[in-house]
């Protein structure tokens, strides 16, 4: 069992992916969320919408990461812009975040409701970069492609840095990818 | 009204879609969509699990159009390989298909729901091809890369296509977000 945090809504989620994690995303009900968690339910439904927001809940702060990463980023070319957008994504992804994201994951697979929302989201964050490199200056098409090409890069390293076994940092495993996308043009 | 095709699968399609396109996917029942097409209830569950399928029915045979054309293609750079891939893909959208593919579209943006099988279905695909690049020796990093890049090209030349006032076939988009991408690490 997972140390308790302090905080309430983070408490839930750890609680909830646990108990995902060993009963099935569709087996556990909120009441058992909230039991387990010591809370009402009413107190998770001031947190969360729905069973499957859990999984999603910190959504607008990762996101933040990437887009304050491409403002702050001298670069001008597409590409140079949107890798520092992804090396500030990454910084979502420290070393003793691995565990939590290899379970939220693995829950995440499991359903294709979960996977549904898991692709969506993707798409969103795309669309909120396409929309940033166009504000820098970069012409809708480039930054379309530099946004969603991004986007596979990360990923890719992603997939790799939950995979069982794998033991290289989320940062080896993202630039190993930037050279592979460079490469695939050469 | 679009003239009703002989076949009943593609008839309560055409349906379907007239139906979300006026009144709103939500709104509308599948008894409606059948009663409009002439058949049962029964009739309309033979082809479809529910009524969000209607708009998906399709996958296998446009996801093979891109399969097919990748295992035929001489080339051997990946990303060679994918614009063979998206080639084959590209013929699944003749011009007599835009009005319809366009009407498609817009029923799908309207509802996150749809958004989200549309964004799986999409992962999906990119998974096939990069199966089918590993397949043809590609390494499974550049092949995830390059079918990833290869959707992000196919998906800005669809987004334009089906875009109201745009009249340039779908090959001509195609070829211009491939030499976009092509730039972009240039």
């Amino acid at each position: 069992m997972t140390r308790w945090p302090a905080d309430t809504q983070e408490r839930l989620k750890r609680t909830a992916i646990d108990l995902f994690s060993s009963r099935g995303f569709d087996a556990v009900t909120v009441a058992e969320i909230a039991e387990a968690a010591g809370v009402t339910e009413r107190t998770f439904f001031r947190y969360f919408g729905d069973k499957r927001e859990v999984l999603f809940t910190d959504q607008n702060a990762y996101n933040a990461l990437f887009l304050d990463a491409l403002a702050d980023a001298d670069a001008t070319s597409p590409l140079a812009l949107v890798e520092a957008a992804l090396r500030g994504g990454g910084t979502f992804f420290p070393e003793q975040r691995r565990p939590m994201s290899r379970a939220r994951q693995k829950v995440i697979d499991s359903s294709t409701a979960l996977l549904e929302r898991d692709s969506l989201k993707r798409g969103a964050l795309v669309d909120a970069l396409t929309t940033a490199l166009v504000t820098r200056g970069v012409p809708p098409v480039a930054a379309s492609l530099a946004a969603q090409s991004g986007s596979a890069v990360f990923h890719v390293a992603f997939t790799a840095w939950v995979s069982e076994g794998e033991d290289r940092s989320f940062i080896e495993l993202l630039d190993d990818a930037l050279a592979a996308l460079r490469s695939l043009l050469a």
